[in-house]
């Protein structure tokens, strides 16, 4: 069976180009590329992420509706470390004409939930044919002008913030891989690993009270993602380990020999937000925000080094240990 | 031996994030997303390509030089077929730690020729490692508001225009494909087809001048892209096969046993604009453009079919030939 790039390209624009989230989107699919209209007083928020088969999912184990929600909402993710709101995106896709059918429908589907979900709508893109399945999604976003959060603004002093549990996606996938076949989407213990939320309105609402220093988004887990903030701030970090929100399945982590807190510091994919908070900000600063935990869990140094303290004050250097491609030994 | 990602951004920063081809992008490489300005009463062009190991270029016959080059140059193209400038670009890059010395070197030579020519600055981009080299590249380009020219505007009557030659780039690659070893980059037959050369100026020139109905870039073919332009324009062509401008090297062609006019119909990457004048403006398009020929072929027409017809007025149906991922039995 094959199929030809004409109705390949036709299945999505039916499947996700009849949903404008913006006018200002006023060409999309079907020409030579997508014409888009910026607003006034905004900045644009230009960003891009692989989602690989074999690499950031497996064929047989994650859903093709999880595939498509997720290459979507880790692209959106670094909108939201921005403080800024998703606008349109276009997708890169290859696959197999094996996948054409059943596979690309449900992969759709999650990717259409997505679009529809986060305000964001598909403007175009680009299909060729693969034996892997192979995704790049390119997000445009806005910001209004000067109201970016970036990482470099930390300074000594600063309380560190995170949203939200970490470690709960690297639950989800350690679970996921001890188990056989296709993954059951049912388990609220793989929601975070296999559907993520990207924090809009939490960094919108952060940048709009002017309330944090520094943002960003935790992708490649806290001990990695962390240090970048540090390196790009020229400053350095003390976390309270008893002060990192850890799973909410500690049973099912302690069942798989997995140490709550070595999840929460390495662990990543959450897509929660890392931000810091000036001291004269804290009382300001909600204990929850639209249902979603903030939680203090240390200080920005002076001293270019990461250490974490425990209860009883011990220190120790917190080496990085999240994700890194070129490290993977697969 | 092993790089680590962070290795490998400063690497690609290195090399291209000095030159700032626009003040309007001022956050660039190293935060969670890149910041761009854009300017009042414009428009913004989006667009992204593949560019793929196996499909789109063979990493032990392409010079990583030309890999560079012309992974932006096509995605460039697009740009150009909207009568764009181009602004900025994210590098989606997955490649073999084995790659990351010499060869990614050269491919980011090739590529910081390329934005320094075509004025388009890296704006940022994600990396990862893969076996196989695989690229993606998302450009940000701009129009004046009105301007862009568009694929559905070609009328009955309209006079159908191609620059340049057609068939070069698909000779190059046949004349390579019969060739041992890597390309040699001083063959003037080969330079087409591994440094193409989008047509900024021609398409600015045409959409500021109102001269033009329709335009595209023809990236895979003249009887594939042409079929596009009436399908989005609802109308059909009747081209005059002994006026569509055909490859230099016809002496090569021939040698080679190929048909120089089924060169130039079929064959893909050429990068020519092609683009259709309302009979009113035929008196204003000049022969050759800053040292481009501009060419009529033929006329648009009402039936919803594309013909060729030859020198004695025969008509033959032009099925399209070009280029389609889905169609390729490799």
């Amino acid at each position: 069976m094959r199929v030809r790039e004409s109705e390949l390209i036709d299945k999505i624009h039916k499947a996700l180009g009849r949903f404008r989230a913006s006018h200002q989107v006023h060409l999309g699919v079907g020409d030579d590329a997508a014409l888009f209209r910026p607003r006034k007083s905004h900045e644009l928020i230009l960003t891009c992420d692989w989602f690989l088969e074999g690499t950031h999912f497996l064929r047989d184990m994650h859903p093709p509706d999880s595939v498509g929600w997720k290459c979507l909402a880790r692209a959106l993710s670094d909108v939201a470390a921005m403080s800024g709101t998703p606008r349109c995106f276009l997708l890169s896709l290859a696959l197999p004409t094996s996948l054409t059918g059943r596979w690309l429908d449900d992969f759709l589907g999650g990717l259409r939930r997505a679009s529809r979900k986060f305000g964001c709508a598909l403007a175009g893109g680009d299909t060729t044919y693969r034996e892997e399945v192979l995704v790049n999604i390119n997000v445009v976003g806005e910001v209004r002008t000067g109201y970016a959060v970036l990482r470099s603004g930390a300074r000594t002093g600063d309380l560190i913030y995170v949203s939200g549990n970490l470690g709960e996606a690297e639950l989800g996938l350690r679970i996921l891989r001890r188990s056989r076949g296709p993954a059951d989407t049912k388990n609220p213990l793989l929601k975070k690993h296999l559907y993520p939320e990207p924090r809009f309105e939490l960094g919108q609402w952060l940048a709009e009270k002017r309330l944090v220093s520094a943002m960003m988004d935790l992708s490649d887990g806290l001990s990695s993602d962390l240090a970048r903030l540090c390196a790009a701030s020229d400053v350095g970090a003390r976390l309270e380990s008893e002060r990192i929100p850890r799973v909410r399945g500690l049973d099912a982590a302690r069942k798989h020999g997995l140490d709550p807190l070595e999840l929460a510091l390495h662990g990543g994919d959450d897509y929660e937000l890392l931000f810091t908070v000036p001291s004269k900000n804290a009382m300001s600063m909600p204990r929850v925000f639209q249902g979603l935990k903030l939680r203090p869990i240390g200080r920005i140094t002076q001293a270019a080094e990461l250490v974490v303290c425990d209860e009883s004050g011990r220190e120790r250097q917190l080496v990085a240990g999240g994700w890194d491609p070129f490290r993977t030994d697969t």
